[in-house]
């Protein structure tokens, strides 16, 4: 099967540098709007220990929202299923920073992959602690998770988004008016941007979500319910107003970020990483997602049937 | 596995029986709402071709929005992938019944799980055709699907629903005020609450999802991409404003009815029915969410891994 | 007073037929969608009796939504303040046929002069009595108002909304499933649909509006509080979500209707009624809104001061 | 007239002080929250120059949101008509710091007498200039319309304020998100939150009312159709979801603030200053609110007719 990967993946690479139709960068964050959208990345880990890649796969980015399964993850680990009473596990159907459902539903977010709800996770992980301490948790599962200690934290990009990231200022003050903020919102945001801030290339992350594919190679960081849980989170949530989408094209539970990242999960098979920074109108890479919808197509990987 | 399966199902049953918080029956439709809601039935049609069942598991009941999985697949087998201009694939995050995203979002229904999409769906099966007509077409499938021909449709209830169902008349006048429907509202409801009024066994509901499954027993009358995007579909959007927590307690897809009827495809394993009428507050069968949950964690088939 | 008011609304008149910006009739209902847009009448009816008019003032029009105005007065004659344990009396800031808050606020309507809250008027003017007679009271009142028993519905405008307001099928329907509508909705919505088709001049008009205005010569009808909670609810809501607009560009309470009627309440000082059946994007009269600020500020009738 | 009303209001006050359900002082700002809610004070400023008082009228009070008409005020001075591409004119239906509609309207709030509103208001006069300029204009508008310069801010409860303004700040941020503010968030909430904190007698507020009635004594600050415009603003939205409520019952326009300040005009004949601490649910003043609707009744001041 790796060498039919193989092949795949380089035709994949080839396919969309020739025929790309790249989508924008994300212009909300100074930093990101620099980037070129016209590259590409994919790495897969599979059951059998191997990594297979093609295009830019070694090159680090932002993995913005992908950083909240990772928050998520020590949350989970921390407190369990208390956090459900912060926030709640239902598809939005709204934008990513939308704050509209927020008045309606008296402070508690939909679920912990739109903005709102990862702002909750975040400061429930500061819980009793400081920033710094929060943070190095985070970073410290995803290292474990990759087997790599060479992952960091961006602090222009964190710097950047502190800047200009208004609508997430306004969803944490809102958050706060309903008391479903524990610390200050600025120590809280703080936090929350330098999270999105963490570097890391495909093959790094490809290998930090083994731990939710469930592969043998995969450290021991979840245990089987909850990585079960989060995949349930990612499929239904995991691209916000264009989870259907996905869920309808591609068939795996996956989370983007606003870099041009996504991780896709095909339980028990693979753990995939895709980088691609042009987006589309749902904030979600434009050719990440063609990538994914035909590797789990010729893969038949779908969690949906073959 | 059968054995173990047996057993299980039986436990379940008794304990159901014996703890079972039933919840409430449907009263919007005045012959749903005579229905005791203290019964279950349960029935697996396993990938071997093998049935197991437990309780009620021959008790014909009013299978209601479980329907709308059958109307949609007539369609797509019918106009494929055109449908999709009448009608979204997102979820809704709104009760089976809302009208307010239809205004919102001018007369296009969010998925065909809801009313307001699977009404689009039924105007579609009428198109150039009479109620009747589509109406055996709908029947045709699901007894082709199950293999008996002893699946009809109850005219006391469609009678019932047609003389209560005020919101679904809301709703369709709404399409049609927007152009989103073709048919007289009267005639596109009319077929809509007789084909929602179609009766089956928990047995027969298991045979007819095998399709779904894509279980080697089972007809030929999906293409397997086709049963991969309903499965999905009832996955992201089966039981509305509940979708999110279906999915992270039983990890498959399912759609539920307001008789109490749930339909579960464990891809490739498995096709579930599962029949208790007393309701949940999303609508959904309170204890068949319960033994759906159980099931899916004893013979690990959450699609999100083991 | 009254030359000068003679010469303006001449001049006026003049003015509106040589650059007049008439905007597009309601294309809804089929019998409205053939009239005319450029026209226009006026007629003021002053305290000391006299009327005063200006172009097409005896063109008879269809004076739909105005009629809210009237089936509000009956109820209120009628039972008085418990009409509003059905209906609020907040403008809705929403077109006039949405449905939207109907669902967030569980089927009881913001105001009367929406067409849910005027459904249900309309319904409560119905209880223990036939269509017919709930609408020789609404038209007894018009006409002794008015004193002008040469007031009629125009049937054919009845139809053709009965054929094509799907919209309002909705309203009625969804306020049904609420229980906030006693009588079957096509009995309602069928004696609705008659309302709205009552036929008057801008002279009837201005003539029936003097009960509001509380003229001396005016039918005592209505008590003085009454008449004072009427014009309130105009101001706050007589122009849907152009109300805001409407208050702040005239100052004087007024209610439109989609047939190009508007008619005007001077307290103490004139009625007035103005028709141009070209319509602006609130769905109020383009020519007759700027007729009524034209006229207001002439005349310094705004009641907000001089 | 001037006997009978000091009659009249004497009674009230003692009516008040007797029987008064006096609704609960708004929490959500430290500072106000300490104030006992059983206080009335009213001031009648006439067209004669007299000004007629009872209870407590020349107790200082936090005028809050009444502030709100002060700086739009001196906007429209400033800027006049071009205020409105930032700020709409239409009753919001929501409460005073609702955020929905502005996700749903992209940042332009409803109008700018919701928190929203006011704080676009306030960033315009912060155009080119610091926030002391900015509150020194309106405490001059204030201390000349009021012909007092015994007018000052509260620092205590500003600094209140800014500590625990959370849906403030939300607001600010939210609204720089979509470009309608011009300044720091922290900048124009700074200034915004001081010129809440503007503390005024019912005397000195309901001499500042004058320009709007167009008294004959008022300072000439404000053209009669600017008046006009802003009483027409106060009517329809002065109250919030409450505005409705508010025309209904006593029919004059009025702006009501959460320390319990109520400014009511009757436009040509008196400016009114009501306080009384304790709040209804639309957070407007409960005995204020009764008062103003027996004054209005008893003096025959309703715009809306005798």
């Amino acid at each position: 099967m790796t060498e039919a990967l193989e092949r795949f993946l380089s035709d994949l690479d080839a396919e969309i540098r020739k025929h790309g139709n790249w989508g924008e960068v994300a212009d909300y964050i100074p930093e990101l709007a620099r980037v070129d959208p016209a590259q590409f990345g994919i790495a897969v880990s599979l059951a059998d220990g191997r990594i297979v890649t093609a295009g830019q796969a070694r090159q680090q980015f932002s993995i913005q929202s992908i950083s909240k399964v990772f928050s998520l993850a020590c949350v989970l680990g921390r407190i369990g299923e208390q956090v459900w009473t912060r926030v709640g596990r239902e598809p939005s159907g709204r934008p990513f920073d939308s704050i509209l459902l927020l008045e309606q539903e008296h402070g508690r977010p939909r679920n912990p992959f739109i903005n709102a709800g990862a702002i909750v996770t975040t400061d429930e992980l500061l819980t009793g602690r400081q920033p710094k301490e929060a943070l190095s948790e985070i970073l410290a599962f995803v290292r474990a998770a990759a087997e790599d200690d060479d992952i960091h934290i961006d602090k222009a990009v964190a710097r950047s988004e502190a800047e200009t990231g208004f609508r997430n200022v306004a969803l944490a003050n809102y958050l706060k008016s309903f008391g479903n903020l524990r610390n200050q919102p600025e120590m809280t945001l703080g936090t929350y941007f330098h999270q999105c801030a963490i570097e890391m290339s495909c093959v790094q992350l490809a290998r930090a979500g083994r731990v939710l594919a469930g592969l043998p190679d995969a450290p021991r960081l979840l245990t089987a319910l909850k990585s079960r849980r989060i995949n349930a989170l990612m499929m239904m949530c995991g691209h916000y107003d264009g989870s259907g989408d996905f869920a309808f094209r591609v068939g795996l539970p996956g989370k983007s970020g606003v870099g041009g990242g996504i991780l896709l999960i095909a339980p028990e098979r693979a753990s995939i990483a895709i980088w691609s920074p042009g987006l589309n109108v749902y904030g979600n890479s434009m050719m990440g997602t063609h990538a994914a919808e035909q590797l789990a197509r010729r893969m038949e990987w779908s969690v949906f049937g073959s």
